[in-house]
């Protein structure tokens, strides 16, 4: 309650008192509970229904328990705007309760260790959208984030010193509930487990010595499944991990291991003979089970990425699949529950719209009968950080978070991207104020952009203003191209590029986008109108002068200086758009001969080029096919 | 070591390794100390000094003590920029150290509680501007700050439970010592009490009960210096106290005691005859000297406002100088140290060039004998917090504290203001980096007053800059009006205003102002050169636009529905500047009686409205008088 009165403060500025004067209150908020425990640890399903009707003077939220309050008090805190009545809250009646159980983000702390402040931030960001799961993937090749007091050489040697101590982690578990968050943890074995090995490689399948992974993809060190030793390991480790998590599910990952060492090494060989296991997938499977028992011995349900459903293993264990429909209605007919990551990944820098159209129940699930269907959880989105550290981390995040979270809560029926954008641009001012820093981080990373010209310019604000400008057109490109042969990055790359500074998701080139679809519908017999051809105009225009006022900082500005050839990209499809403007102006449109050879000097032009994308190309590229349309036709 | 590395890479985002392979650095820094201890506490004149040589693929920081290599690496830090080469420190050689010994901030957390974590900020920025003693006002009639076990009704009674636990400010000294940072505790007695007597009404001078004071101003209660138990409790209080700060001063405030309990009360009155005690100021003396007993008891210097140097009070206490240079030379002559405050209040909402032309050694101190001067220890800031929160105190704080820092720091030879502010806002930036706030949190605050119009516009960002276009001419008005009658503001008043989102000095209306005497410079025989003129024109006609845009925001906002005024008185100011640019242009000059007329009339449109000014009325004043100059000479 206190945290909801702090809310409202960050958002409106209004001093509400903590402990108010009986009496004074002209309007009221009344919480009607069924239940009032709120029993620790939360439980997969527990009830978060509640029904919020606010009128004139009076709002009543009635919830059958404490979460489902909670989950109210957020849809209250959303409510409030400022009117020209000053800070109101509109007469609303809501009964709301989540579509799925299971609404989770998954973030690698393994590749860039992630500050706990961070985590802080982003659990804040994840109960103001009603996101309830915090999935911690803690182990990968790249660092061991968790202090084992077992063996405490997990953390000594495999994670540079940047690790979370158990006291933080309680703390933070803490937290968490306090938000109605659950928190998975995920040690993810046997492969992906390189940072295990730097302190204990006795528990690997080939000889050491080895160290903390650097390069980022999938690497061969894996567990040896053949050695009695590494499930006696394994036991003390969970014994210890299964108490630290009170949470009733454990992640043991299970995802990507490469066979190579298991074929290399001639006991594992024997070992596979000696109880006729046939391949090294079989291997895993054995391996899985025996892991299931130790998880289950402990009290917890298993968690696996798809490759842990293997035969033989119990249904009680969940599955997240990064495959995708196809293999989660797989696990659902042999009946077991399952969520689903595929299409959630936020670091492949996929625009919100295309995440909000996922669904876990569509195409395959969707085809599944109902009984069926109910194994399919929910979803997580998932942040693996290799191109990404906690100083952009909250811009790998948000907004796009609030629209799978969205698709995680709303009905199915929820299908209509342009209302998504109009309100997550609100809900991401929204977040900001509530400590997030997704648009602040990249600000900043522009300004160290352009922190040589600060002196020069006199003007620093505006030298930035033409910095911002000429980024707002520009995305990271898609999927993992970008590290592509997996040579170029480090752990320690630094990552304060254009690329890094620019969110996922251009808001200027979709708007850009939209604003050359509508004057396209507006035109007639192939003829725009001729306001809407002038403001596209002054659109094209704009950017063009901007980009003649931004080229001197590429020379001053070693950071910058990769941007010389977007610049000149960026130039020629300006100068495409406005001939385009021109000819559509003009009537004389072009053959087709003309306008496929514009068309591909324009997709030349679009072309990755320092990790980056020009994003106002694709409505370029429509108005260059306007042009030539009608003598095609 | 490890912060300082960080602090790299928050500002470059090169991920630099806290452990570094050997052999991997092609450029080293060596940092030489002779002696290694950092004693604690840190005391008064602990040496500061440090040489910095950067030569190419060698650095050397030499240093006395750690305190000097601390200020060497800020300075390091400071140095490092972006250039066409990478990030570079430019060959310097430095030989450092600072004027004055005493380099303050008086932050009171009394009449706004400040959360911790923007204390610490407020000292990571401190330090990195080389600040060096934190005064923290920990009690007013506002609120009583700090847990004390002893008389817990303290904090119990008289902080709403916005209060600093005793572990909590245990842990905040530690971590500004690291900063070389020390910490002086203020319990402002015998008045500016009202907090404490909620709990304790039995000290005071007048019958209770008392409660916390919401208002602003100056109160009447006050300690009731002729009761014994009075001392009897201070006595405990300050020996639990002066246990839980280990600097070697403590302050015990004095300033702004009214009379009026004192006269009222017949014991005291029977008190003052019985000890020929003639005057309420003698019998504050009385008190003082009896505080200065204690506070001795317990091994400290005590620290006072003016009003605590009294006949009889040793000259072992230090005077804190709210009155300015001549109250301080007075203190100075009679054998006192003292450091100067007034000049350097932060909540006048001065300029940063104001501040930085005052300095402690300046006008009756400078003309002190040497010996005397020496008394002059330095300088303290002071931020008052009645019109701030956590929410923009950083914006009321930086970034002209730097410029105090500087004074402070500095030779008195650095007096240009000009270079001042080319380095203020490199530093401004500079500051934001390490995790200072002030940029921020005002920019979030106007989007908070825009926030009305995120949907209905489409492009909340363009929306944000019409607001911060509009903003960028306006100030808060000046000194101590804003609360002039004390009648308008409450603790719990929300400043959520337009005036509270603004920064307290606006750049743009300096910019404007320095280039119309530029223009007017440039001029031969009051001929303003054609292309001065057009650039003049362009930049009122600018700031012309944004306001028709900006106008429908306050119609539908009830925190901008006060703006309507500015505007209106904003639109005359900007079409009299249009109107003497023609006259410039056209060379018909204005006669005195014309110009006269205007000028009233400009002066009336720069009258405060909405607690703002206007500030580039003083620059279109320049030009109308220039317009009306030639025919009156």
């Amino acid at each position: 309650m206190i945290r909801m009165l702090r809310g409202i403060t960050r958002q409106t500025g209004l001093l509400v008192a903590e402990r108010p004067a009986p009496g004074t209150a002209a309007a009221t908020l009344k919480i009607i509970l069924a239940a009032q425990d709120h029993p620790a640890p939360q439980r997969l399903g527990d009830n978060e229904h509640y029904v919020l009707n606010v009128a004139a003077g009076q709002a009543t939220l009635t919830a059958d328990a404490p979460l489902g309050a909670l989950r109210g008090l957020n849809t209250f805190l959303q409510l409030i705007h400022l009117s020209n009545a000053g800070f109101v809250v509109p007469a609303v009646s809501i009964d709301d309760s989540p579509r799925f159980p299971w609404r989770g983000l998954s973030l690698d702390c393994s590749r860039h260790f992630i500050p706990l402040a961070a985590i802080r931030r982003t659990l804040d960001g994840m109960a103001l959208v009603k996101l309830n799961v915090f999935h911690w993937h803690l182990s990968d090749d790249q660092g061991f984030r968790v202090e084992s007091k077992r063996f405490p050489k997990l953390q000594e040697m495999g994670s540079d010193g940047l690790y979370y101590k158990q006291s933080e982690i309680r703390e933070l578990i803490e937290y968490a509930y306090s938000l109605g968050i659950r928190v998975v943890p995920e040690f993810d074995m046997p492969g992906h487990t390189t940072s295990w090995f730097a302190g204990y490689p006795e528990l690997a399948s080939a000889p050491g010595p080895y160290s903390i992974e650097r390069k980022f993809g999938i690497f061969k060190p894996a567990m040896n499944p053949a050695n009695e030793e590494t499930y006696e390991f394994l036991d003390g480790f969970l014994e210890e991990m299964t108490a630290l998590f009170p949470d009733e599910y454990f992640h043991v990952g299970g995802d990507e291991v490469e066979p190579d060492q298991w074929k290399a090494n001639p006991s594992i060989q024997a070992f596979m003979k000696e109880h006729g296991i046939e391949t090294e997938p079989l291997l895993q499977a054995y391996f899985s089970k025996r892991v299931q028992q130790l998880v289950a011995r402990y009290g917890k349900h298993m968690v696996g990425w798809d490759e842990a459903l293997q035969p033989g293993i119990p249904t009680t264990i969940l599955i997240q699949s990064w495959r995708g429909p196809q293999a989660l209605a797989e696990a659902a007919r042999k009946g077991y529950e399952g969520i689903l990551s595929a299409g959630y990944y936020l670091d492949l820098m996929q625009p919100a719209s295309e995440h909000y159209l996922v669904s876990p129940i569509q195409g395959e699930t969707a085809a599944l009968p109902v009984e069926e269907q109910k194994r399919i959880l929910g979803g997580e989105a998932a942040m693996w950080e290799e191109l990404a550290t906690s100083g952009n981390l909250d811009a790998k995040l948000w907004p796009r978070l609030a629209a799978i979270a969205e698709r995680l809560w709303s009905p199915a029926s929820a299908q209509d991207t342009t209302s998504m954008y109009e309100r997550l641009s609100v809900t991401s001012r929204w977040l900001e104020f509530h400590g997030l820093r997704h648009r602040q981080c990249l600000r900043m990373m522009l300004e160290r952009l352009d922190a040589g010209d600060a002196l020069a310019a006199g003007h620093p604000d505006r030298s930035l203003e033409v910095l911002e400008r000429f980024a707002e057109v520009l995305e990271p490109i898609k999927g993992y191209t970008r590290n592509e042969n997996g040579e170029m990055y480090t752990q320690s790359t630094a990552l304060n590029r254009l690329v890094d500074s620019i969110p996922p998701e251009s808001d200027a080139a979709r708007d850009f986008r939209t604003l050359v679809e509508h004057c396209l519908q507006n035109s007639s017999n192939g003829a725009l109108a001729s306001q809407d051809l002038t403001r596209l105009e002054a659109e094209l225009q704009a950017w063009q002068a901007n980009l003649r006022e931004v080229r001197p900082l590429f020379v001053r500005n070693a950071l910058m200086a990769e941007c010389n050839i977007v610049a000149d990209r960026l130039e020629t499809i300006l100068e495409m758009g406005v001939e385009a403007i021109d000819a559509l102006r003009s009537g004389a449109r072009w053959d087709a001969s003309s306008t496929n050879a514009r068309l591909a000097r324009l997709d030349q032009a679009y072309a990755p080029q320092s990790e980056m994308l020009i994003q106002i190309q694709p409505g370029v590229r429509r108005l260059i096919t306007a042009a030539g349309a009608v003598l095609v036709r």
